[in-house]
């Protein structure tokens, strides 16, 4: 018999719950209304929005939950959030964010800077993936339109004192975002007790739906829609609402909650013996970000002198799914921008593996992966120039 | 018994099709992968979406799959069109549209005019809503980034030439842009034989799910993404790609292209007998919108001397649904920015309904409206001080 697949992939994306799939379907043709519309096909549809609003609006601990704009994903709402800013902070046009954030933000900044219209401040990190502080609060000042700083990382799990980073910010009076997508669901949230000015989310990473996201804007943040036309959202983001996503959103914002301390305990102790079987089986590995400070489902594992992208495919073989590096940068031959801000070496930044887990794997997953990585890595060693010439410092490659 | 609820406002949304809802419901918790993922999860989806993309591609009758960009729906599309355009036209800073586009033209190249980084020009309609083709002609110029007319008008169906005006707008080296969310799945579209650079569509609008549209870009557009970040729809829409939406819409073009015969005659010929049959039995009513050239399946009836909210609130006690206006306009007590571009007067703009019909209508729907209709007109004349005094000219309040 064939092992059954396992999905280790999770920051990428989720499986939607079948729960959620069953509170979304009677949306796509019963009532199916325009939410807008004056009539009882679209009053229908508008006792189930307000629900779902209520129930992300508990998973995030926001005071109000007309604070709760919803878009078509997490970039959407990094994009909003920043461009927002630039156009609310009247005269201030410096944003500043860190190294090692998803491309939503890294690209779009990289444009704003290449086209003059934001000075960027990128904020290193150290071999941990700590953000540094010292130069964080240097680069805030009274240009500062926004510091948008990730609540956890995607690739190694890393979660930033987001707390800390908005008072700071407060001070310079400058905007905070924090993009949020990996957080949400994982770890507990309560903005209400924050300083955080807008947060974003996703709802394909927490087994909700893909296609629909939200921003979080703290009532009384200006605020400049991105996408512009109907009244939708109080005016903040036009479009007919998709009313079956956001009832989705809604439903897996629940089950977040109601499966949040099985994150924190079931779902880490999987993570940590699957880091600790790894380790112990095969030399010349380690574990990259914070240790100390990472969300509970993210093991990013790298293993010296090979490829990543040579190590999937074998583990695909075997059923497995992981990735290295982030789905959205995939096909890129560079390794991970993110290892690389943490001055992971080169050579193992190159075979690192970012393994994610959910709330829907269990034991078996992790049996199953520490039983077939020693012989894949072992494998892919032997063919490997690195790995013979791995004494030999002048072989050894640097980044450019 | 209750007679059964009868749907009228298939221009604000249609009823997802069962097929389509089918079509999806495995790309949510079965093959959930992200469609950028490089395993087996990931990989199972991509031919999935290559699929839909050429079903999406036949009814639009597109040369290249590749020239579809899916988005969050249409007022996504039409945004990142209008905002493309000025970015790469060079020094062109001058936008053309119609007074009687939908709000996510006319509210995005109101801001943009506000904020100075475009001049508009706004081209009238005639009384039946017809463009001045000689406005139209004088706005272009050398200083035109791009014109952006409504293939066919969401409250009285008119049809615009598009194909006549893409061509007007070459000619003067401008892109043309025509926002079709109320043409595509209703009317044949062949979008290689014509010099149309962008079209907007929306799935919602032809019995697809919400959430998901696209923007066709002719091949060798040039295009700057309105949303940034991943690779994704090659470098052109960053976000993961909304799988179960985009399938769903495949689906949703490939079951409109079967249905297109049915829409241009049978569907056709419910609106031209309920609108028949109201003109025949309510006095002071007539029909808005250019009857030689429009929709199939839409009906704009004018009743004089009340108010279209107060129609739609009687109408809804029977269980049938229509609207005044477009549904993003909905809350607004103005009578529609369509009709007082068309000159209707007063005194009628305000009492137009719009009847919408899909291909799910039947000959049961037009029995039950005009079963209904004629009372609920003569009861809201009897208490509208306008209908008193019609004949009183002092009394006929114009427009401010």
């Amino acid at each position: 018999m064939e092992p059954a697949p396992v999905y280790l992939d999770n920051n990428a994306t989720t499986r939607c719950d079948p729960k959620v799939v069953e509170a979304m379907i009677p949306f796509f043709s019963e009532q199916f209304g325009n939410a807008s519309s004056m009539h009882a096909f679209g009053a229908e549809v508008g006792g189930a929005l307000a629900k779902a609003r209520k129930q992300l609006q508990a998973l995030l601990g926001a005071e109000f939950d007309h604070e709760i704009i919803y878009t078509s994903g997490g970039t959407e709402a990094d994009n909003m959030a920043i461009m927002s800013a630039l156009e609310t902070q009247g005269d201030r046009d410096e944003v500043i964010t860190s190294a090692v954030e998803h491309p939503a933000v890294l690209s779009l900044v990289a444009h704003l800077e290449k086209t003059g219209r934001a000075k960027v401040h990128i904020i290193p990190v150290d071999s941990k993936g700590r953000l540094d502080m010292e130069a964080y609060r240097k680069a805030l000042g009274p240009k500062t339109a926004i510091a948008s700083i990730m609540w956890a990382n995607n690739e190694t799990g890393t979660i930033f004192p987001v707390e800390q980073l908005a008072e700071l910010a407060h001070q310079a009076g400058a905007l905070f975002h924090t993009d949020a997508v990996q957080a949400v669901g994982k770890i507990p949230i309560n903005l209400a007790d924050s300083e955080i000015d807008m947060l974003s989310l996703s709802g394909h990473k927490l087994h909700g739906p893909k296609g629909i996201g939200a921003l979080y804007a703290r009532k009384g943040t200006r605020l400049r829609p991105l996408i512009r036309g109907g009244h939708q959202e109080r005016g903040r983001r036009a479009g007919t609402e998709n009313a079956p996503a956001i009832i989705g959103l809604g439903k897996a914002a629940e089950l977040a909650m109601e499966h949040m301390a099985d994150e924190q305990t079931r779902v880490a102790g999987l993570r940590d013996r699957l880091e600790k079987g790894l380790l112990q089986q095969i030399g010349n590995s380690f574990v990259t970000g914070d240790a100390d400070n990472r969300l509970p489902n993210t093991a990013n594992v790298a293993f010296e002198y090979i490829e990543g992208e040579a190590i999937l495919l074998l583990m695909n073989r075997e059923g497995i799914a992981a990735s290295s590096g982030s789905a959205c940068t995939s096909g890129s031959l560079e390794p991970s921008h993110v290892l690389r801000a943490m001055n992971v070496p080169y050579t193992a930044a190159h075979g690192a593996i970012r393994f994610s887990f959910s709330r829907e794997n269990g034991d078996a997953d992790v049996d199953r992966v520490l039983e077939v990585m020693p012989a894949i890595i072992g494998k892919l060693r032997e063919m490997s120039p690195f790995w013979r010439e791995r004494d030999n410092q002048a072989f050894n490659p640097t980044y450019a």
